[in-house]
């Protein structure tokens, strides 16, 4: 509303920018490993019903963590999201390194802070053994399917997309082999989490790959399926430019 | 809001439909299967928190796919649903045919991944018995009020419609006796996983009756309680393809 | 938006919004009965499980009947609302006399809908214990914070209303000990199954008696706290009728 | 709409505000405390079930309550909010303080009534032992994300702020380990019940402590992550005062 301002406000919304993905990344990191360690004490072994809870609270730290830091850094939260952006052009590669080291940077606080709020030490390497052709296809499904929901609904329902994510992530908990990381930032600070949502930090390069695979058959698929609405170079790039809330 | 193009820009836009109802439903059946068959590895025998689950992340995942394929193709993912416009005009009949063939292959491409990810043969013939009146009686109670969800809904509250369709499933697993198909595609797509939230063979032709009649018993109520507004007959036709999302 | 016809048409209107008053309560009925009976059934006799999955299916079917009926019928399926409307001027006795008319007779439909489904008889007298003044209070509670959220909802946030009602069923199954019936037609339609969720006959008069007092506190109290904006007489009848959805 | 009347109006503007703080804090914390009680008696001792219901019945109640009372006083509901406001400017410290005599009585009401419905006594100190640094981190990541939520929800959201403050009551039951009170209105209220939802007279200093520090984090952070737009002086001021809906 108010006329922009020069290079300087440019230069603070970008670092609001790369605040706001690394808090948020942090937030959601406290949700699904505190979730998880919360309810596997509580649930007396059955496994189901710590995933119940588990599946919940991250579906909904998402909703709320997306409405909260999305007019900020447009709540990416996952390097898959951001550097897929940058193949497409709507986001630059020096911002999208950006995002990426505060999105890791975060995940890695958030576990931290989730470890140390249930008495458990910092950081420990996790045992949690994921293995296995099945989950590799399990983390393609949960990457492709994700990144296909950001694509569409942030061209087209934008309004309902932090519902879309956060309902998109409490079903691929249940539906993929792999619990549905579909991230590879959450991934790799799970690796430092001896608990429910840990993974053994050699599983983790299975993981990464397949996360890779998925976003890109996404994005081939999804770029054909839902275009950018024709309306003219410049007026795509603005959009582009408002839906990742920032100017760099 | 760009001019629109002759045929071929029309024919593109058909194309997408018929390959987003062929991605969704495939997506949607890799989100039933899955979650049945991780939700009955998990509970420990507890066949309610399994569907707990299953009931969660089927609705959840709805409401994900339709706002993400809705604006594609209408995000029907359910011959029912195409074919009760095709008999109301909404929607031309060699359309519709094309839409029922592409959910048909779409969920039978889902069971196979959700088979695939879960370490289970790709098809397997299910042996889980879903017989007797009380079943039909569900069956058609679960069409009868899905389709007409999804004619109000889209009718009157068509951004809502998402959260709709994904509320009334997760209701109805838990409220009919036959765990709401409700859903030809599905029907026939689940004969072919041994797990969870398969169906034995020879129970899917009452199914499938109960479905058709429950379909039409909405249609017939539905059309005459929500009436197309009086707004003059190209208005409306040009509405209904905008509700459909393509031009054939 | 098209100029109003004249008598008959409006016939028409209320005609239809009796019937959706009968149909949406049937189906009301349905999920709470038919998914009290799937928990109960499923649940290995835990019963915290089982009203997990009650609660959840009751409130996601209120959600998606009240975006279904509400354009039709205003979407009361309570005599508890319709009675309230009459007492304020915003719908006529006679009106309100048919719905609940309509409210009730669906509701039994409704209760022998659920009952045929799971193969129980048809109707039954429930032998469920439900009585003590704790749960008088449960009751008169339910009911307050029940039409509390209708008339705040339908006047400031009618949009958000259908989800505003089925979250605080959900919720209110759980935070009063009567469970929230919250509603005289299903508290009568409740005592014909022998099921989970039904009620001894006994018990109905002590939770009727409650719930008209919770509802006059609400209405009491909620009159002063949200008053009808101050647009004139004629604006704020023309606005009532709307919320109704008809013209009687 | 109406052009606003003089100081009468506003004054009968503020007293309504002040009795919904307290009818909403009331609800609230017959939400939080009776759904604990009914969570505990139903689950034949498995935690996690209890708090599964625990937390659904809370972030459920919350939407409700905000959407009904949002439009009356703001729907704070707790001190924390009330005072963050009164240290920014957009709620004088009268106003602040009213509201915060509102919430605590309300507060103490609404665990009085949940204790009758339940027939326990009207009140009675807890046993429940909530101690140790840990759970003080806790509390502080709690009310620091609470708080953020809100910052930026009522700024740059508000229509999905109701279902945002749910979504994140719902995780953070699970994700923290103190089970995130993050109010102190509901901290002392629950001093005063000897049930699932209580805390120990001797445990509450450290829990209000720490969500003073995480609100002023809070603060802190948000105040440059999400700043008021530029709009000029007299407007953010006009502003503020709808989003507090009350003028004082």
């Amino acid at each position: 509303m108010a006329r922009p301002a020069a290079r300087p406000d440019a230069a603070g919304k970008l670092t609001r920018a790369v605040v706001a993905e690394c808090v948020g990344t942090a937030l959601l990191l406290v949700a699904v490993v505190g979730s998880g360690i919360m309810g596997e004490r509580l649930s007396d072994g059955n496994v189901a019903i710590a995933l119940l809870a588990n599946s919940m609270a991250t579906g909904a730290a998402l909703v709320v963590l997306i409405l909260t830091f999305g007019p900020v850094s447009g709540a990416h939260f996952n390097p898959a999201v951001s550097l897929a952006d940058a193949t497409q052009g709507s986001m630059s590669w020096p911002t999208a390194g950006r995002y990426v080291a505060a999105q890791v940077s975060g995940a890695l606080a958030g576990v931290a802070v989730a470890n140390l709020m249930f008495d458990e030490p910092v950081f420990a390497p996790s045992r949690h053994v994921r293995a296995g052709w099945p989950l590799a296809l399990g983390e393609f499904v949960a990457t492709f399917g994700l990144l296909g929901v950001i694509w569409s609904g942030s061209r087209r329902r934008p309004a309902a997309l932090p519902f879309a994510v956060g309902a998109y992530i409490t079903a691929a908990y249940w539906f993929t082999s792999s619990t549905s990381f579909a991230n590879p930032a959450v991934t790799l600070a799970r690796m430092m989490t001896p608990t429910f949502t840990g993974i053994r930090p050699q599983d983790t390069p299975m993981f990464l790959v397949a996360q890779v695979l998925g976003a890109a058959a996404a994005v081939a698929l999804f770029r054909w399926l839902v275009p950018v609405e024709s309306v003219g170079p410049s007026l795509a790039r603005h959009e582009a430019q408002l839906r990742s809330s920032h100017s760099a």
